[in-house]
Formats: structure tokens, sequence, C-alpha cells
């Protein structure tokens, strides 16, 4: 954890190959690693649980439950919460859907497939609304982030596997919109 | 990135729910996320490919290559990459074998199941010594860390296998040692 105040320059630490933030004082080292989103595909007999965005970045677009994975959380207690807090939904997980990779903002996405544990749901302060859809009627042009895209249809792509092993990113695509 | 000066202390940001370092004149908020190690299960004719770690933490154990993604890195590339710093080895990777999650110290570990494109193998700056070892000689006992022994096993549970779900921690195992 970083103490309360640092004079940072650009250095490459004794043993490493690349620069980081090194503070002058006392040697403070700040890593700065890739972030963790965590979510999941969430369905209730057949239909999907979609969000409009409260905040931005694509406000006002559609997406399915995820966000950053916090400290000391598990990537399954993370997956729960967003679907806790983003759409008031308590889910089952059933297997991990999809690692997915956006470099250019050094994101990873692990979506799980899940399942609601009762037709409950809800927008959580995050959300502008919250409902389930018909496959076809999820809003596709109205989607918040190529993943979704991706996740919905990787889950069309399982459906009815127990065992399958998690999708990536489409030939090609690097998630940047 | 940071800039070079910040003054931080704890708040909890706007819109937030937990306490975060934030920079008293500029506003910069330093969220600090879980960090994502990439590894793999490396093997050659069925044989194991362990490196002895020439660094802390456990310095003089076995591992597998592994190690910390890098900003704008995918997990593939970094697995990659882990393999031929730490084992000069270069790999083909063949599928998602473990997500192991260590929330003490926030660290989440993709694990991939991989082959040596041709072998050829030797120590890297982090390793002692690189080595191929028969199943029945892995020497258990010095392994590094515990998610190292539930990687290997669960390549030989998947032994075989062209589709599978990528594991996760040992049922009440937390990644201490």
């Amino acid at each position: 954890m970083l103490p309360d105040r640092h004079a940072f320059t650009r250095q490459i630490p004794d043993g490493d190959n690349r620069e980081r933030l090194v503070c002058g004082d006392c040697g403070f080292i700040n890593y700065v690693n890739p972030k963790i989103v965590v979510g999941a595909v969430v369905t209730w007999e057949g239909r999907f649980l979609l969000c409009r965005r409260a905040i931005e970045p694509r406000r006002g677009y559609w997406t399915i439950p995820a966000g950053y994975l916090e400290e000391h959380e598990t990537t399954e207690a993370g997956a729960r919460r967003e679907a806790l807090e983003e759409a008031c939904a308590e889910i089952e997980l059933e297997g991990l859907l999809g690692v997915y990779n956006v470099p250019r903002i050094s994101q990873v996405q692990l979506i799980y497939r899940a399942t609601l544990r009762a037709p409950e749901f809800g927008a959580g302060e995050e959300s502008l609304e919250a409902a389930l859809f018909d496959w076809a009627d999820i809003p596709w042009k109205e989607l918040a982030f190529p993943s979704v895209i991706w996740a919905l249809n990787h889950h069309r792509e399982v459906d009815g596997h127990a065992i399958f092993a998690p999708r990536t990113n489409p030939h090609g695509q690097t998630g940047n919109y």
C-alpha cells in the first residue's frame, strides 16, 4: 500500500527490465498492473439479464453485470457482487464462459455463465434499468462494449454443454470500440 | 498513469463505497487492484518443465514458469513471455488449465496447458536451473507454491481431454502456505 506522500520518478528498478514509477525518498516501486473485470452472462428461463448503464463510459448503453475485481476478493465472489450491485440480482455461477483481453487499456475480463436464483432483479446504483431479453430482442446496436457481444454469442455457443472451454477474443478483435 | 508527485490521503471517492488513496492536490484516485499472474504447465513428451527459483519469495524451490502480467499484454502473450524469460522456452498454449485465486494477497492466476515447441530450454535470469521431470520424479516437497501443486494435478486430470473446463482452487484451499 502507498504511504501518504511520494516523490515518484521513472526508473528501471534493479533486476527489472521496464520503467516503473519509483519513489526517490523511500524506494517504493509503484507497479501498475492490468486490471481484472469480472462479470456474468445471466439468464432466467432462456432470457438474458442486461443493465442499462447509468455511468460513463457508455452511459445509456446496455451491458451484462460486470465490473472491477476488488482487493482480497475472488473472481467468483466479484462476479456475484457485480450482479448484486448493478442488477440487484442473486446469481448462481455455472462455469467460466470467456477470458477476454483488451490490451490497449490493460484489461482482462473473466466472464462467467450464470443463472438467476429467482426471477428478482432491479436497477442498482450504476444502472438506469435492468431487464430480461429474449435472444431476438437483445438491443445489439445499443450494447456498451464489444466483449458484451462476444459473451452473449459465446453463451449461445455453449448452450446445452455442461463442459466447455472458456472462449477468448474473436479472431483479430482487440476489444476496442 | 501517476504524475511525478502526489499527496495521498485515504478517502471514499464520490460514488464509490470503499476507501482509496486520493491526491489532495489533483484528485487523482490510486485504485489498487488485484494482480494477475500468468503461467503454464509445460510438457515435452509427457515430462514436466519446472524452474528452480533464483529470487524470493521461495528462492531455491521449484515452480512452473509464471509471473505478473504486464501492462498492454494479453494473458496468452504473458504466459508465453514468462516461459521464455524463466525457462528460455518457446511454448504452444493448449487451453486454460486453471483460474486460481489467492485473495489474501489479491492475486488471480491464469495457468495454461502448454507444450514445448522443441526440446530446448534453460535457466532464465530468475531461475537457478530448469529441468524436465517425469511425473514420478516431481519434487513435490520442494514446490514453491500451493498453486503449482494444484496446476500439476489438474494437468493430469485433463490429460487426453481436448475440451475441458478450467479448474479452480481445490475445495477450501486459499493458496496460502
